[in-house]
């Protein structure tokens, strides 16, 4: 074997941002081509300093890189933590053995426990392509995850991560099972079981298919991405914390699958349950309240399987030692009067504030989940939860401690919605008997939630008001024209996103 | 709505690969990026003199473009036929409508004939992206396709390509569903029965998961890449053709899936089938031979699965106007000796030259399915087929053909192996019992295989012979030293490719 080969690189910044794919860039005709024989989309491991990547390979035909040269997407040289000038090696990718596990699903092969921490690993460290993980998020979507693999799939995603721990022998957490525009509770949840003297260290995602998740609605009012470190000074200090779970690395694998799943705009229930009951075990919860909202269009749509999802909960949570309690409730209309981060936020605030006009609906959710979770923790006798909960919001307590948190957080500050604003009036005189939780939701996305957090939607017309012909049913907010234009465009083409039927 | 925005950007060549994903590059401060809302992985559509392709964006973050310009992948800038200085306009993909019933089939919703014809006329615009395509193979795989669904998969791929149609009656072709290293009739039948005056414009594939697919190891011989005027050309002139189907966009959707399935290294039984006879009946044939070996470690394992595909083929074959004969054959062990697109021609050319040392199983499956379908197509009498085979590759007759054929589609050129090349020997004294064609192939297939056609297997021991410590089992080829260490670091770290008893 007299050939000699090099497979060390030197890097260029290219300034290539692909989002979260690893991408290594070589020049077509460079000696690691050559004798690699490396083609376009070749997935190779790039090595620096003991830290290794899976990236794909992009081949340059022109000019962009020397011989010897490489690039790396922005996603690759942070995760490398290499910079301009780093000598890289780069080898072929041995087959990924856990995939062979995703393969025996596609023919009907359940998961066992060894080949779920498996995958889960190799997806933590990156050594999935997006179209590997697309094909595991396929296999596991439907109602093709068994209990067992559930369960199997919830203690890998715990071990993949950091896990929190307190001095306090009761954590407790609530969880809303979305699908429910503006259902955004936790906010002032948090501040009230706080202030009640409890520990509740909240940790909560983006939006997957939404347009906006409870991460997104409190980032507009306070830092989110917090270190573990922070988080714990947080909770010592206030009793709560309202912080994004990614950001700690919780459930890293978790949220590789979510961009994906979001990609795919699909959410499955075995995923969806060990996604939130890991993020729980992992944030050191021994008690949890989950919020089931059923509705034709929220996202669990029958009781049925509200109450399997309620089965897969409580078994889930027995097995890995987390107390779970379920709370069905009526989901057949948006909760508040905003869709979007910001205009979501401000729906918040009005409760905390205990403004005349704060949406009810939403007052009376946090307050019946925060009362259930103060019984719970044997605060409140059992049917007093409520009360109490109540008269720490009116008194001001729970807005203080929200301040407070959001302190402790960073800061708080107003959130703004989007200057773009187009009213959507009523095509009629009439009640509002019916409205499409999916097509509201998907307007507020087109206009541009949650990725610009002033975007959304601003409800004015719940189901039974009584309204009139050109009378605004919502108000669309855009932070750019295009986007806005897109969402009329949709809507222009998509009929009865709210009925109005004439009174008789 | 005040706001101005122009959606329209000016094309500079950068020079990147990225196979076939289609890729367009944006600066992160560029007004479009602000006022349309895109960040990286945003899915757009870009369009340019009436044509349209669905890109994924990437963000460049540096001086790469400047304001107002824009780059494609490679592949993008092919498929949009433009060109560097090219004005181009950018605007939000609307929803992909056919992907909500791969959303459906997740959840265990049939897919209906509107539904398939739907993603395949999507995917074959170019409007899937890969983790989208990942996902319809994913709910595609396993038995997850009912007899229904083929059929409609079928129709649906016919309908997305060209068809091809011939002057004669009766169009006869074959097929091998692959899994069986080596297996590499075509090139010997279509002469053996183009030179009995009947007409088989046979096309073929290039790999899915095996070190070489039939067009591979025609193309070390001949051209493979032909246009549709070019093949009916040869067809008319020598009665057969020898081909790539996906050069002629007869399928245009099933090489993309394939790119895909490639990637997942799976190959499912419903896209199989759809994929095989689409290709027939778009290919004009009313006759079709589908030889499937069944052994341990071939693509089949076992007869009940080779009995249940045969039902499918017959039922789908039926459905579209398809006769079909299925032979079920010994898939124990590769056929002939090479294993790789030149080494498997150079089989091919022993058997038409008569060599005295051309590899008689190859020889003789090839003459047992001519001889099949000289008896289908009536041109011998039955039980004579085989016989009539004989005489016309003896005679030369079949060479003589198969000679013209490669003049017809562009010139024949002896296939070339490797340059470089590693003997594995036995390790003991004993007689060879069982070999591992699957980790046979993947060896090749890391050697460099199909990818570098020289490189590959040359396969020295078949079940039965007798072996002494020391000779050569096989040899490995490669056109990199980088690949033939990879292929030898796999060939250590594994046991058993070729299982040497002791004799007693």
């Amino acid at each position: 074997m007299p050939e000699q080969y090099s497979n060390i690189l030197k890097l260029r910044k290219l300034g290539i941002d692909t989002h979260s794919e690893n991408i290594i860039f070589v020049r077509f005709d460079s000696q690691i081509c050559r004798s690699e024989g490396f083609t376009a989309s070749t997935r190779v491991v790039v090595s620096f300093e003991g830290r290794s990547i899976i990236a794909t390979l992009n081949v340059i035909t022109s000019g962009l890189l020397q011989d010897g040269e490489a690039s790396l997407s922005e996603y690759a040289f942070e995760r490398l933590k290499a910079r301009e000038g780093d000598l890289i090696t780069v080898v072929h990718l041995r087959p990924i053995l856990s995939f062979s596990d995703v393969r025996a699903k596609m023919f009907d092969k359940k998961f066992n426990e060894h080949a779920l921490q498996s995958i889960i690993s190799d997806i933590t460290k990156g050594y999935y392509s997006h179209i590997e993980i697309a094909a595991f998020v396929t296999v596991c979507s439907g109602d093709n995850l068994a209990l067992d693999e559930v369960i199997y799939l919830t203690k890998a995603m715990i071990n993949s991560g950091s896990m929190l721990s307190w001095p306090k022998p009761l954590i407790i957490d609530k969880h809303c099972v979305g699908g429910l525009p503006g259902n955004r509770t936790t906010p002032i949840i948090v501040p009230i079981i706080a202030a009640a003297g409890l520990t509740i260290p909240k940790t909560s995602s983006r939006a997957i298919t939404s347009p906006a998740g409870t991460a997104d609605v409190i980032e507009t009012m306070t830092p989110v991405d917090l270190t573990l470190e922070q988080i714990q000074d947080v909770v010592r200090k206030e009793g709560g914390c309202m912080v994004w779970g990614g950001a700690v690395k919780i459930s890293p694998a978790d949220d590789i699958i979510i961009y994906v799943e979001k990609a795919l705009d699909v959410d499955s229930a075995g995923q969806m349950i060990a996604s939130v009951l890991s993020k729980k075990a992992a944030a050191g919860s021994t008690h949890t309240i989950i919020d089931i909202p059923v509705g034709d269009t929220a996202k669990v749509r029958t009781k049925e399987e509200a109450f399997l999802l309620e089965y897969y909960f409580r078994a889930v949570g027995l097995s890995i030692g987390l107390e779970v309690e379920v709370l069905i409730t009526d989901g057949s209309q948006p909760v508040g009067r905003g869709i979007g981060p910001a205009l979501e936020a401000q729906d918040v605030l009005a409760v905390l504030r205990n403004e005349p006009n704060a949406p009810p609906d939403l007052r009376n959710r946090a307050l019946k989940l925060a009362g259930l979770m103060l019984e719970i923790a044997n605060v409140a006798p059992k049917g007093n939860g409520i009360i109490q909960a109540q008269q720490l919001l009116e008194s001001g307590e729970a807005l203080a401690k929200f301040y407070r948190i959001c302190d402790a957080q960073g800061g708080f500050k107003e959130p703004v919605h989007a200057r773009l604003y187009h009213h959507v009036p009523a095509m009629s005189n009439g009640i509002v008997t019916k409205i499409d939780n999916r097509r509201l939701a998907k307007i507020a996305k087109l206009a541009g939630a949650p990725k610009s957090p002033g975007s959304g939607i601003h409800f004015k017309a719940p189901i039974g008001s009584r309204v009139q012909l050109g009378q605004p049913l919502f108000t669309i907010y855009s932070e750019s024209q295009g986007e806005l234009n897109y969402a009329l465009s949709f809507l222009n083409s998509t009929n009865d996103v709210i009925q109005i039927d004439s009174e008789r």
